[in-house]
């Protein structure tokens, strides 16, 4: 369990690369900043508010509860071992739960990104992984509601992507498209700054959910970890065919951004059943996923739902397929599954959607959520930061002449 | 085991960070879309044939064997801990193993880089490791006729590293050089793009690799893990030193990529016996590993076998050396092991060169391997992929004078 | 343990990305060689020397004291399990310690970048790390006198940190400021060359970190390391804030290097007592060492200590806070533990000062060590590797022109 935590940790730095990768060069270090705000933010409000939102050890089958601020160890156990029949402590649960907690406002970042103000972001994010985020996780993970109605989500397809994905389509639709990303002459496409570090981003999720997934055992039943394990890999490559083969026949090109999001897809969309599918089942599921990817993103391009990194494509999309996928294939499939399961996802997804919205639209008509027009031109890290994220060439020569 | 498969997955970061690294601008895009594929590949044709060609578990002693397509787990074992006298499960065993696969095809992609077609790389990534690579695995691991001799490889300096190494020679030679490579003026260096990325690839490959070599202890017995952990250490170590003064002697220069390379040269070295050398004995081995490199680079380079990462040097230069000092150092040297370990190096070289070879000049003949000149002064990503690695300054203001 | 070790192992790659993020673009590869080697070097010296010379298993409360070259079993004990009552392998000893040795030479490398020699610095790394880092990690963990004068450092803020930032602060002041870094006109900001190489470094020492202090409880007592894991991330999560409102005061700006140097020292304050705190005083002394970040930065910049990365802030400044700590928030806190924290961090900083600057001071009036002016304007990857770090636009069109 600590080693998936630890493992957990390191898709905060995959999601940084990722989304660093994929925004223009002039965005960059906002888009850092923002990343590395959030998990501090994400760790503090969780252990002030989130955590016993979430887990209040009480209101089974209920809609909302809490336990007070902070953590304090249930009467008996002292953190020790014999907290949940000695599976792992009452501080590991914590911190595994806190690792989780900031991904979900980590995704709304990446949809978000290169036009909205700063401080109006880190707001909403507080507010979000503080209250909202761990409301929908008490439904499942914190025996609520959804729980009681045989809801199935091993590790997160719709508590953690799902929400984080609706979110993120809802903060998009308030926030508007980058301006000049939509023209009347179509859609112009702006490429990200850095493919390896998007790619290296990619393949650190890809490593950090090994410990999503397999942390999820919540035990170290070596047997049920190496399925996950199996499966959480056979889904990310299917998943990379899948989105290589379908964006080829949309575009006829070797797409690198598909391909990457093709893997998050695929892993995406094993995560809700990860622990109950064959690995021949894991790769249809991920293979699927691949397949929604290049399809989904034109569908969002074609409504101006301007999303960068393509967050909601990911999460959103594939966050609601691999959720489905749990009542169609594998130990739990069936009609009955299949219904609670869009249930589910449809309860949740409104929950965060309609959140996530008020917030953010909230928020414009306070604070204020857009920076100006002139300082999405010149870069959000030059208005926002007074840096560059790199120095160039010519800032080089420059540095040489003040020497002189 | 199955943190240790996770380490191995992190080293297919480590080749790609480090082939986009060395080679130039204009081919990252398409040098990390390889990488990316060849996992998913791997990954896939690795349970639907490769595992049970390499561990069919009936043939002992033998040539080849297959015992059906997919994963079946053995009668009575359900997959549970007393397969493998509960050291491990059956899926470990194949996640652990399938991590391991597409490595030598990874081998192959730095070698070949930058000129070679990328649908005849798939195809041949797709048939070497679903058919090749398992074969001599059987050979050893699959216990074959090899490991009936009494051939010893611990992690693979021969079954991983020399089965790649040899398959690149041939792709390489097949193949031949980059245009403007050799002239008559002389060897043109093509220096990489990256060297950042390059270095971030090599120490993502030493932290993989204390899962590659730890891992395959096959059990967590503390003593044999950290004994291999240090031997590990020790020689990458070494390797370090032995590149650091044989490229200063030879070029009078601080040479980084050698140094790198002599990081991975003494961790392709230290495989093949790192459970049964003493820590003293590493460093010689990783040191000699260390002097391996820069005096190979400099052997290939002046057969023009143009090897734009060095993938040869590394992996086979260092593999064969690596297999034969298990004869000389260690537990096992004497010289009846140093002839079974030249016998093996050598009988699995042969049959990695000879089919690496014929299938590439195969495919040679057929779909072609290699993209036009055109393409390769243009560089593969406008030309494969339509898109740039990074967002230039020039591109930029470009944006800015769209958007206006 | 080994796990640990694993995941200290990757700090190596976060310094070395940190560091060659925070530096110009013109001496990237001098850095990343720097780092490569010095990992190298503390391995293999740490083997040779320093292993004896802090664990030396005798002279308790004592000075120094030194049990002879290279590894050597205790007697009866084999490498075996029973080492250490069972709690982890002899092996595991060294290779754990191993990683952390190199680490404060690590820091002082960061700290003289842009303008050392780097003859010089790979002579005084390797003395620094074979004598001086084990003659005071001999005090406290080889059961030295400040073992037992009662001196607490769970994981190293003094032992560590506090070693290699001073250090640090005495190779700067022998070797003086960069070129143009302090002139008639006020402090001219160098900013360095790639923010996202910078913030990979500090997520991957956040992640290394969980080993560094996870693996220090020195056993796999779940209930110790969970806590450990929760008062870690909470201290950089703090200091990520403490950093962000105070540079947001002191220079009405977003400043990301600010917040990365924050979540370093507030990782670096919980070292000395991450076991003794609850997550709520974690997150104070996180704050505090948050706070302090940007107020030290200010304050070695105004007298003229040119530390291009901040390691002197985040390591020394830090560690000390750290150290103090633990005499005023946990379990140990006492006006008697304070003045026993006071008394060890002036001890070990004034030995660590001392040999520092006299071994520079050495180095400068024989070898020398700094470069020529011409070098450092030039940079050190021509100068001293006769590469450079990126291959830049311009350099590809010309080497378009030559292939034609």
């Amino acid at each position: 369990m600590l080693v998936a935590t630890v493992l957990v940790f390191i898709m905060h730095l995959g999601f940084a690369s990722l989304e660093a990768g994929f925004v223009q060069r002039k965005n960059t270090v906002n888009i850092l900043f923002k990343n590395a705000m959030i998990i501090a933010i994400g760790l503090l409000t969780y252990y002030f508010v989130g955590f016993n939102l979430m887990y209040p050890g009480y209101n089974e089958g209920g809609l909302i509860a809490f336990s007070g601020f902070g953590l304090s160890m249930p009467e008996g156990t002292a953190g020790a071992i014999d907290y949940a029949d000695g599976g792992y402590t009452y501080y590991t649960d914590f911190i595994f739960q806190a690792m989780f907690a900031a991904t979900a406002a980590t995704i709304v970042s990446g949809a978000v990104a290169e036009r909205i103000k700063l401080e109006a972001f880190l707001i909403f994010a507080t507010i979000f992984v503080a209250i909202f985020y761990p409301i929908t996780g008490f439904w499942k993970w914190g025996s609520g509601w959804l729980e009681t109605a045989g809801f199935y989500d091993f590790a997160g397809s719709t508590i953690v992507h799902g929400v984080g994905g609706f979110a993120a389509l809802a903060a998009v639709i308030v926030l508007g498209p980058r301006s000049g990303k939509y023209t009347k002459n179509g859609i112009r496409p702006i490429p990200g700054h850095s493919m390896p570090l998007a790619a290296v981003g990619v393949f650190l999720l890809w490593f950090g959910w090994f410990g999503f997934n397999g942390g999820s055992v919540l035990s170290a039943d070596p047997v049920s970890v190496s399925l996950v394990f199996v499966t959480t890999s056979m889904a990310a490559a299917a998943g990379a065919v899948g989105a290589f083969f379908t964006a080829f026949m949309l575009f006829k090109s070797h797409d690198l951004s598909m391909v990457l999001n093709g893997i998050l897809g695929g892993l995406v969309g094993i995560t809700a059943g990860a622990d109950v599918m064959s690995p021949g089942e894991a790769i249809i599921i991920g293979l699927i996923a691949g397949v929604i990817i290049p399809i989904s993103v034109v569908f969002f391009d074609k409504r101006k739902i301007d999303d960068p990194v393509g967050a909601t494509s990911v999460h959103l999309a594939c966050g609601v397929w691999g959720t489905l996928a749990v009542g169609i294939f594998g130990s739990k499939a069936g009609w009955g599954q299949l219904w609670i399961q869009l249930y589910g996802v449809a309860a949740v997804g409104a929950f965060a959607f309609t959140t996530a919205f008020g917030l953010m639209y909230l928020l414009k008509k306070t604070v204020g959520i857009r920076v100006p027009k002139e300082y999405e031109e010149r870069g959000l890290d030059i208005s926002e930061h007074e840096m560059h994220a790199y120095e160039t060439s010519s800032e080089r020569s420059e540095y040489n002449l003040t020497i002189k």
